[in-house]
C-alpha cells in the first residue's frame, strides 16, 4: 500500500506541516498542591531571609525602589513585594516571526519547541566533534529552518570561532534573519548584545520599537548564577529586554548536588527563589512584559561531580517546575537534556525522558529541543534529526484520539468479519493516507530486509536525512530594502567594536 | 566523590534492590469519561450484535449454560450477562514466587515489570539473531534472575529449537523454577501445556492444586485471534488456568490498519470487546478468579503493512486502555514493544514511548519489560539489559520527590552561601549515596574522558553487562526432593508425548 504523505518540503523528507499542536491532555502532577504551597513558600521565605547578590547597580536601584530591602548588593524582597509584582505577568503571550504565519502561541495548553542554543563544539558523524565556523553555523540555521518541526531557534547552534568573540552575534543575528523565516531567540549576555538583537527585529520587520514592545518578537535566556546571584551581564540582558517589551526567559541551573541542595526539593526552592527573583525584576522595569519561567533542575553524577541529564530526577524536577510555574501563573521553559557521548540509545533514552518530563509538565517552550548533545556542550547534526523525530512523536502523541460514531467503526468491523482484515475496508481506504504519525528516521523494515537494504542504524540515516535537507534548502525571501539595512547596521556596530567580552 | 551503592547483586554491576515501586502519580487521561463510555458501550454492542466466533465446544458450552445468545459457534453475549460477571473480578491480587521474599502486588497503583515472552530468535551484537538453543533461553533466564528490576518471568525468552515442539514447554519450566526464583508465567498454549504448568508449579512448593488456588502463582498469556474470535488452544488454555484458580491475561492483538480498525477508537472498541469477552469466560468458569485485561492496540505502516510499535498511536492507545481496563475494574496487562532491528535509538526511543505510554496509562504488568526486539520476533541479550536501564529508571521516576523541613533544605542553602556549592555540606555528605538514581548502562563521563576510555558506546556496553552478569550467576537454592519431583514429572510427561503441536 503507497501513501501519499500529509505534506513534504521541497526535498525529500516526508513532514507534516509546520504548526503547534496543543497538549491535549493535563500534565502529571509529581506533587500534591500542599507540597507545592511549601516549596513556594520556602522560596519566599529564602528571598526574604538570604535575599539574592545582584551585581548590577541598575537593578540594584530598581530592587530599592520598589521597596525591597537592599544591604549593599544583597537584595531581601519580601513575600509581598514578590507576590505583587507576580500579579502583573501575563498568563500567555504571542511572539511575532518574520513570516507572520510562523507566529508562535506561549501558554495555556500551547507549546513551543525549539533547536539547540548556546553550546561550544558542533558534531557531526563524518567529521567528529570539533570548534565551529560560520559555514556550521549557517548550515544548522539552514536545517532549523528546514525541519518543519522546529518552531523556533534558540539564540544560536553553536559558536563560530572562526568570527571575532566581540561581534559573532551580529553574524549570528544576521544569519538567523536571513536563512529562517521562524522566530529566533537573541543571546542576552549583556546590554549590548541585547540590543543589538532587538534592534535588528525590529529592522527585519520594518518595525520601529515602539511596534516592537507592543508585539513581541525577541526571547532571551537570562541564567541566575546557582546559588542566589544574578551577574551583571544577565541583569543587564534583563533590564533590556523588558525595557522594550521583549521577553526574558529566566532561568536558574540548579544542578541538585552542586549548585544546589542534593534533595530535589532544596534544589526547587533555590530555582524557585531565583526565577520568582528575576521574573519580579523584569515586572518592576515594565509592568506587564510577558516573561518566561526557566526550570533546568538535574542532578549531578555524586561518584564523580559531572552533571546529569534527562535522568528520574530530571523528569520529576521538570514537571514539578510546571507546577510551581503555574502556582505563580508564569509561563513555563523546560528543555531536552542528554549526557550521552554518541547518537546511541543513551542519547535516545534521556532525551525521551527529558521531553515526557517537560512536555507532560506543562512546558510552554522547550528549549534545546533539538540538537543538544554532551550535557549542552555540542550542537549536533544528527541529534538535531533525532530530537526533531522524537519531537515530532510528542506531537502527534499530543492530538487526542477522535472518538465519534465513525470512529467508533462497528461498521468497519462488521464489513472485516470475523478473523478478517481491515487493509481493504471502505474506513481504511478512505484514511490510510493519513491515519497515523508517519516517522521521519524510524525504520520498520523487517529484519531480512533492513539486512539487505545495508544494516543502515539510526545515525547514518540520521547523517543522510540533514544532508538531504541541505541539498534542497531554500533561503526564505527577504526584502532587498530590509536585507540592507540590516546589513548596515551589522556593519556599523562592527565598526563600533561590537559587545565586551569576558 | 566515591558512591557506596544502596545495593549490590553478588557481581560487579551496581543495581537497586529486588522490590515493586508504586506509581506516585495518576495515569494520563487521554479519553474523557464520556469517551471512555461510547467505547465501552460500542464494545458491548459489538459483542450483542456481531458477537464472537469460539472454536471450542467447552467454552461454547459455558456461554450457552451462562445465559449468552449462542448460534452454532458464534457467541453473543448481551450488556447485562457482561457486566454481571465483570463484577466477580478482583481489582487486585497477589502472585506467589519460590522465593516468597519475591511474590508480587498487582493492581491499584502497584506494578510488575515482566521480561520478553515469546519471540522465536535470539540475538547478542557478537553472533547476530539466529534460531535460540536450550542454552540460550536458559542463560537468558539466568539474566533475569540476575536484574532485579526484572520483577517476573514472562513464559520463555525464546524458542529453543534444538528441542523437540511437543516437549519444549516442560525444559522451560524445569529451567525457570530452577534457574530462578521469582515469579514466572506458563505457556497457555492448549490445555496440556497449561496443566503442566500448573502442575509443576504447586510440585515447586510442595503444595497441592487447592493451595495453589488459594494462592495463585501462575500466569499465562491468552490472545484472541483479532478481529473476533476466541480459538481452540487459546479456549482450552483459558478454561484451564481458570479452574485452577490461576491468571489469565487476555490479550487483543488489535493492530490498527490490518486486524483492527485503521481508526484508534475502532481499534479500541474492538480490543474492548475481545478483552471483556475473555474476561467474561473466566468468571463463568470460576467466579472470583483473577484475570488481567490485556491491551496491544498499535498500528501498521500503512506503506508496507508492517506492525509499529513504541509509536504515538501505541503510547495514546496504551493509555486508553489503562481508562478502559480501570472502568470495568480489571487489573491491567500492556508492553515495552519496539520494530528496531538494531540496539540504536530508535530502540531507545519506541521503547520509552511505550514505557510512558503503558506505564503512565496504568499498566499493573508489563510484559515484554526487557528483551524485546524486532516486533516480537527476538529476544536480544543487549536490549535486555537496555531495558532494565530503562525500567529502573522509570521505578526512580515513580518515588516522588520528598517534601519536608529537612527536604526544603533551607539549612543547607545558608551554609552554601552566595555564588557556593553543594558538594561539601553537611545535607550533601549526609545524603549523597543514595540520593540519585544510579544507573547501569548510561555513561555520563564528559567527552574527551569517554573518547579516551575507548569511545564505548550503549550496546557495547550491553554486551559487556550481560556477560559480567553471567559470570557471576549463582543459581538459587532449590529442595532436592523437589527438584527431583519435578524432573521425575517432566521424564513421565515426556514419555507420554508431551503437547500436541500444530
Amino acid at each position: 500500500m503507497r501513501q501519499r504523505r500529509p505534506a513534504r518540503t521541497p526535498n525529500a523528507i516526508p513532514q507534516p506541516p509546520f504548526g503547534q499542536v496543543p497538549r491535549g491532555y493535563e500534565p502529571i502532577r509529581v506533587l500534591s498542591d500542599d507540597q507545592v504551597e511549601a516549596i513556594h513558600q520556602a522560596a519566599l521565605t529564602l528571598l526574604e531571609t538570604q535575599g539574592m547578590r545582584v551585581l548590577n547597580g541598575r537593578a540594584l536601584d530598581l530592587f530599592r525602589q520598589s521597596g525591597a530591602r537592599v544591604e549593599g548588593n544583597m537584595v531581601f524582597p519580601d513575600a509581598g513585594l514578590i507576590e505583587e509584582r507576580l500579579a502583573t505577568v501575563p498568563p500567555r503571550f504571542r511572539i511575532a516571526a518574520r513570516n507572520r504565519a510562523k507566529d508562535l502561541r506561549f501558554g495555556g495548553n500551547d507549546m513551543v519547541f525549539a533547536s539547540v542554543g548556546g553550546p561550544a563544539y558542533v558534531m557531526d558523524i563524518d567529521r567528529g566533534r570539533r570548534d565551529g565556523t560560520l559555514q556550521d553555523m549557517q548550515d544548522f540555521l539552514r536545517l532549523c529552518h528546514s525541519l518543519n518541526i522546529v518552531q523556533q531557534e534558540s539564540g544560536g547552534p553553536l559558536e563560530p570561532m572562526d568570527l571575532p568573540a566581540a561581534t559573532r552575534h551580529l553574524d549570528l543575528y544576521l544569519s538567523q534573519i536571513t536563512l529562517l523565516d521562524k522566530s529566533w531567540q537573541l543571546n542576552a549576555l549583556g546590554r549590548e548584545r541585547t540590543m543589538d538583537g532587538i534592534n535588528m527585529a525590529a529592522l527585519a520587520m520594518g518595525w520601529s520599537l515602539d511596534d516592537l514592545a507592543r508585539q513581541p518578537m525577541m526571547m532571551g535566556v537570562i541564567n541566575t548564577n546557582s546559588p542566589r546571584q544574578l551577574d551583571d551581564p544577565m541583569s543587564q540582558g534583563l533590564i533590556a529586554l523588558a525595557e522594550h517589551g521583549q521577553v526574558a526567559i529566566v532561568t536558574p541551573f540548579t544542578l541538585a548536588g552542586a549548585m544546589a541542595p542534593v534533595s530535589l526539593a532544596g534544589a526547587l526552592v533555590l530555582q524557585h527563589a531565583e526565577a520568582m527573583f528575576g521574573v519580579v525584576l523584569t515586572q518592576i522595569v515594565r509592568p506587564g512584559v510577558p516573561v518566561m519561567y526557566g526550570g533546568f533542575t538535574s542532578n549531578v553524577d555524586m561518584k564523580t561531580g559531572a552533571p546529569a541529564f534527562g535522568t528520574p530526577e530530571y523528569a520529576k524536577a521538570a514537571q514539578a517546575s510546571g507546577q510551581l510555574a503555574r502556582r505563580i501563573g508564569v509561563p513555563f521553559r523546560s528543555s531536552n537534556t542528554t549526557a550521552a557521548n554518541a547518537l546511541d540509545a543513551q542519547a535516545a533514552y534521556e532525551s525521551m525522558m527529558s521531553l515526557w518530563g517537560c512536555l507532560m509538565g506543562g512546558a510552554h517552550l522547550v528549549n534545546h529541543g533539538a540538537g543538544w548533545m554532551h550535557g549542552g556542550l555540542t550542537a549536533s547534526f544528527e541529534k538535531l534529526i533525532l530530537d526533531a523525530e522524537l519531537l515530532g512523536m510528542m506531537q502527534s502523541y499530543f492530538r487526542p484520539i477522535a472518538v465519534n460514531d465513525e470512529a467508533l467503526s462497528l461498521e468497519a468491523i462488521a464489513e472485516a468479519g470475523v478473523g478478517g482484515h481491515f487493509f481493504g475496508t471502505a474506513q481504511t481506504m478512505a484514511q490510510y493516507e493519513t491515519a497515523f504519525h508517519a516517522p521521519m528516521l524510524s525504520n520498520w523494515d523487517n529484519y531480512p530486509t533492513w539486512q539487505a537494504r545495508g544494516s543502515e542504524e539510526a545515525p547514518q540515516r540520521a547523517n543522510r536525512i540533514w544532508k538531504d535537507l541541505l541539498t534542497h534548502y531554500e533561503e526564505p525571501p527577504l526584502d532587498e530594502g530590509i536585507r540592507a539595512a540590516l546589513e548596515d547596521f551589522v556593519a556599523r556596530r562592527k565598526a563600533e567594536g561590537g559587545a565586551p567580552t569576558n
